[in-house]
């Protein structure tokens, strides 16, 4: 609390370039304004959007910048009209918020808060338009309204989920972003019957969290698609029965499947972003019930295209943001899901470096060794 | 029951080729078979689908035939192994069925039973690949299993709805196809909660009765579109609050709507089967939480193709067959909701001609004067 309402000096991980290592320099943290919260972060882990943000190949490029959105902290001190929390308060900040009061919060079906709904171009806080940050005498942009790559960051409060104070930040902290989006999908939008047939498009953590959502939801039989055979084996350890690689068939993946499974799976979440797997995860449900949903961000130019008839005959089609959780009101829930074991997420956990070796936490990523890469900042 | 076992002796309205009038003839019906049962048409009606396979403009041609599939009418006898019907029943023949054993009929959600989906191809019984009509001396083919424009006709016993024998049958025959299609659509699938925004696309027999759906479940504002200007008037008798011509703009329908609707409605039905509308429909439904039902039968080279991310901000497509009813179990609810004055069934129809005159129901749809004319078999 002696650092309340001052400027903390601190460690962070700063992009002073596109696609250039991080650089952990002594940056410092302007104090909360209203409705914002500081956080100590104790453990971060890395994601592909902070790869693809931070390879800036395409977008506006944004730097210097601090990345970072899957995180476990604690409250270090709250601005002014923030009630809901408090000083050492275990929090989960998520890169998508929840401001409680539009349109979308009210709704009980949508997580895209008018307010608070993702924006990667932003690289300031949205109540004044100003960094937190600054380093070597100059402003540092912040990402997705977390950059949790910093002992401190502050964030807005509508993007904060309180959580179980006995929770293991060190686990939980991958709740922040992937293993939601693609566990929610699974059991927010696609929900599995108990005993019915699932495939998951794209093995990456994300789809392994939605094949998770499946194996707890009691499908009978999960099939993984993915262009990389080495990702059966790890697959089976989310309930993986069957592994279809589209290169081994020379025709398409969608008939494949319909062909090992008379006449379609019960469900299918595509969870790679590319417009030809979409297509393929829609085609290969079954008619008459099949439902396939879509969490992959596909790129500007891409299309989704089939023929109508493919819905007449009673198939569903839908798409999902962060697995249609709502960050303040549904995390903890999700959370309490690890603690009572109903939820593993030890197994997306596969690396683990101190704060000092961050960059070794995207070389694993970019050479597709590690699923989740812990990165402890007290190390 | 004199007539039972027997071949019958009638009036029926044979089509020799395509697009050339009806020709009112004395037919033989023979008596059912294993698993069929032989109706007694009282009242039929004329839909889209009789006209176009009448026309036979691009499918194979089945001649001669009898059309017909919109109808109600009376047991008069049954075959071998029939044992839920008994002569004298109250009945509504359907050109899709339900064979009750099937993975589709045993599943709650789809109607598409495996052995008696619509066949528009088939001109014969599906047991044993004969017909039941004859005329001058040689077979004449079915349509849909149903064929009802003749006084007596042979049908499936999957494909027979017993009702209440209260019901008007001049009035409920209209639930046979059309009426229940689109009203289904909205009841069924798209399940607007009250209060909500709902754009139909479309506003023939079947869009109204989709809007009449829409009435029916409290939407509180009904946007109705068309590219006839004349259907307004019409379509407010169904609930219609504002009525949208794509051609009085200049840019996508579904951005005229998006205006309108501060973001997008929250239910749309497409009842055309244009492409383009297709995707209008899905388009202007509200991110969050928007669904959108196909209902209209798209070509063969037609394409539903948009931006993937049109999915991922949470809008759900879903497409239907008949209003996702099971025929024999759903259809007697529908024709109580209609006698218990809940669903309107009087705006539906427009005329009503005897069977003499079965010609002038074809001119008054081919000239879009008609919704639905009734045609009257005893007249």
């Amino acid at each position: 609390m002696a650092t309340a309402g001052k400027v903390i000096k601190c460690k962070a991980a700063v992009a002073w370039e596109a696609g250039k290592p991080l650089s952990i320099e002594e940056v410092e943290v302007a104090p909360p304004q209203a409705m914002e919260v500081r956080l100590k972060i104790l453990y971060t882990a890395l994601c592909h959007t902070d790869v693809y943000f931070w390879e800036a190949k395409g977008q506006t490029p944004v730097f210097p910048r601090i990345f970072g959105h899957e995180a476990g902290g604690i409250v270090e001190s709250v601005g002014e009209g923030v009630t809901e929390l408090s000083p050492g308060d275990h929090v989960l900040p998520v890169f998508t918020g929840e401001c409680g009061d539009c349109r979308h919060c009210l709704s009980e079906e949508s997580n895209l808060c008018d307010l608070l709904r993702i924006n990667t171009d932003r690289g300031a806080m949205i109540g004044d338009g100003q960094t937190r940050f600054t380093a070597r005498g100059q402003p540092v942009y912040h990402f997705l309204g977390t950059s949790t790559f910093s002992e401190y960051t502050v964030v807005h409060v509508g993007c904060i989920a309180k959580i179980h104070p006995a929770a293991p930040l060190d686990k939980v902290c991958v709740l922040s972003c992937g293993i939601s989006t693609g566990f929610g999908a699974t059991v927010n939008v696609a929900k599995p019957p108990k005993g019915c047939t699932v495939a998951i498009f794209g093995l990456g953590a994300v789809g392994l969290a939605a094949m998770e959502g499946a194996r707890i939801s009691g499908a009978s039989r999960i099939i993984g698609v993915d262009l990389n055979p080495a990702k059966f084996e790890l697959a089976k350890k989310f309930g993986c029965t069957d592994f279809v690689n589209p290169k081994d068939y020379d025709k398409p993946v969608q008939q494949v499947i319909i062909e090992m499974t008379n006449g379609g799976v019960d469900r299918s979440v595509e969870c790679t972003g590319n417009a030809a797997a979409m297509i393929s995860a829609f085609e290969c449900v079954h008619d008459g019930w099949g439902v396939a949903v879509l969490v992959g961000v596909a790129g500007k130019d891409a299309a989704f295209k089939t023929h109508p008839t493919n819905f007449l005959n009673e198939r569903t089609l839908r798409g999902t943001f962060f697995g249609n959780y709502k960050p303040r009101t549904d995390l903890p829930g999700v959370v309490e899901m690890y603690m009572n074991k109903e939820l593993e997420l030890e197994k997306f956990i596969t690396h683990s470096v101190p704060f000092s070796e961050i960059n070794t936490a995207f070389d694993l990523m970019l050479s597709g060794e590690s699923l989740r890469c812990i990165i402890r900042m007290e190390d």
